[in-house]
């Protein structure tokens, strides 16, 4: 990562962070045993990717960031809903995430449940709650709303955690255009959902036209697939601990686009995704300047 | 339950099961597994108690009822996610619902996650939609999904999940009124709270005042408890079969109304907050009729 990229992640994180913080103070409302087990997932080193989108767009359409702190706080809690879920024993049944023990394995199963239920709730309280702040007109706030959910949702990140357990094991019995169609289905939902949600609710936050929606969503779109085949790709040739995770999706057989393509024809699609996601922030000119070092961070994080 | 509340009740589930089948209708962008195991769950027999009170504290306010119908149907999905991921092993472990296999019995536990999950999300994209419709004000949009927020997450109904898993066991090591004031905390946030919450939502869909919002929230904190209370009886002397469930609350050696107070004493505590209930009622005159037939019903249904 270089150095502007750090920089402007760092400052992100450490205001995300602090918005989440006020978001899951103590109150006499809230029970502690599962504020504790909120925040065990959310404070657990994260790299605030999706908050950084959120701030991100909305500074490109004109936003100061502060004004998207808990929009950006929103997606983050959403994220780690979806990580503290996909761990529990009847999903991807791991111990170790980002090399700290998963949620179940410290809480409890029951408790992993509902701090997951609890953090997709209250994502949705804080980005209403940004909505009021900023004086969203209703149709805006509605809209805010309506595409979190559609991002988070079946439509979404939950259809690509269901469209990925229905091809577990399929690997072995498909053609490779049929495996690469529906690789490239379970990626767009499962993780490029919530990363065309995270620019577009910073978009909508900011007010922004129609057509700088959807440059941001065209740009999420791609470094979302572009992220997830790094992903596979590091899952392969990465170095296990720095990942924190046992190499679980190659010992399950699981169809990935290493699998499909080899480590070089994914990093080529992946290199092919991030120009095309460059060339998609041409309308916001020098403020993208960090949405552009992020596509290219995406593809480099794996040398 | 009495001719009127009856045809009521009818009336406005027909209507709520419509607008169900609308926001689950298939979708290409609807993976059908979950799309099944969602409807498999929403449309089990339920009663539709939360769509009701959000459609009559609308007409209470003077919006139709026709009007509410996504935001009824998004409290009703909320209340079906709670019971799936409830009856999950890790939480109560139940197989029976309303006399139905469960729905991880049916579809398996990571599906039963991810459509308790679904739901949840689903149901703040059909509450944002119908603030859409409505032209509400951007206030009143953020203000819609901010108390169902509330009174579904971790400070209200996922709160009293955590409360009640905290409390099992404690009942033979408590005095009686700390037993009773941990039982009222549980309760309040477990079924309270969405009750109160649904009420709220149909005030502010109508745009009501704060004075009639808090007047049926009121309605709703006593008739919610005495919900509870009244279900715990029936879990004592009702009909099991007719209940569709073990009476596992009991077997666990739960803290429950009827244990703490007996069933007569429960029965009075419950004709105390019903009465309580129709007087809140007052500012809302004839137009208020189906609460309180609603009210009555709570402690009747146990007869």
């Amino acid at each position: 990562m270089n150095a502007q990229l750090a920089r402007a992640m760092g400052k992100n994180t450490a205001s995300v962070d602090g918005a989440m913080e006020k978001l899951l103070a103590p109150s006499p409302d809230l029970p502690e045993t599962v504020r504790k087990a909120m925040r065990y997932s959310l404070f657990a080193g994260g790299k605030r990717l999706r908050p950084t989108l959120v701030l991100e767009a909305a500074e490109c359409c004109g936003l100061n960031a502060s004004k998207a702190l808990k929009t950006a706080a929103a997606l983050e809690m959403i994220h780690t809903y979806s990580l503290i879920h996909d761990d529990l024993p009847a999903m991807d049944d791991d111990d170790l995430r980002r090399g700290k023990p998963t949620n179940h394995t410290v809480f409890g199963e029951a408790m992993a449940i509902l701090a997951g239920d609890g953090l997709l709730t209250k994502a949705f309280e804080a980005a209403a709650e940004n909505a009021a702040d900023l004086k969203l007109k209703g149709r805006e706030a509605a809209e805010l709303i309506r595409l979190i959910a559609r991002g988070a949702g079946a439509e979404g990140m939950v259809g690509g955690q269901v469209a990925d357990l229905a091809a577990e094991g399929l690997s072995k019995r498909l053609s490779k255009s049929a495996a690469a169609k529906i690789l490239k289905t379970v990626h767009r939902r499962k993780t490029g959902a919530l990363i065309v949600a995270s620019l577009d609710a910073g978009a909508v936050l900011a007010g922004a036209s129609q057509a700088k929606r959807q440059a941001l969503r065209s740009y999420g779109d791609c470094v979302g697939l572009a992220f997830q085949i790094a992903d596979d790709v590091l899952d392969v040739v990465g170095d296990k601990k720095k990942m924190g995770k046992r190499g679980s999706d190659r010992d399950n057989d699981k169809l990935t686009y290493a699998a499909l393509y080899g480590v070089d024809g994914a990093r080529a699609k992946a290199r092919s995704l991030v120009e095309k996601a460059h060339a998609h922030l041409q309308p916001f000119g020098s403020r993208a300047s960090v949405l552009h070092e992020l596509a290219d961070y995406i593809i480099e994080r794996d040398k």
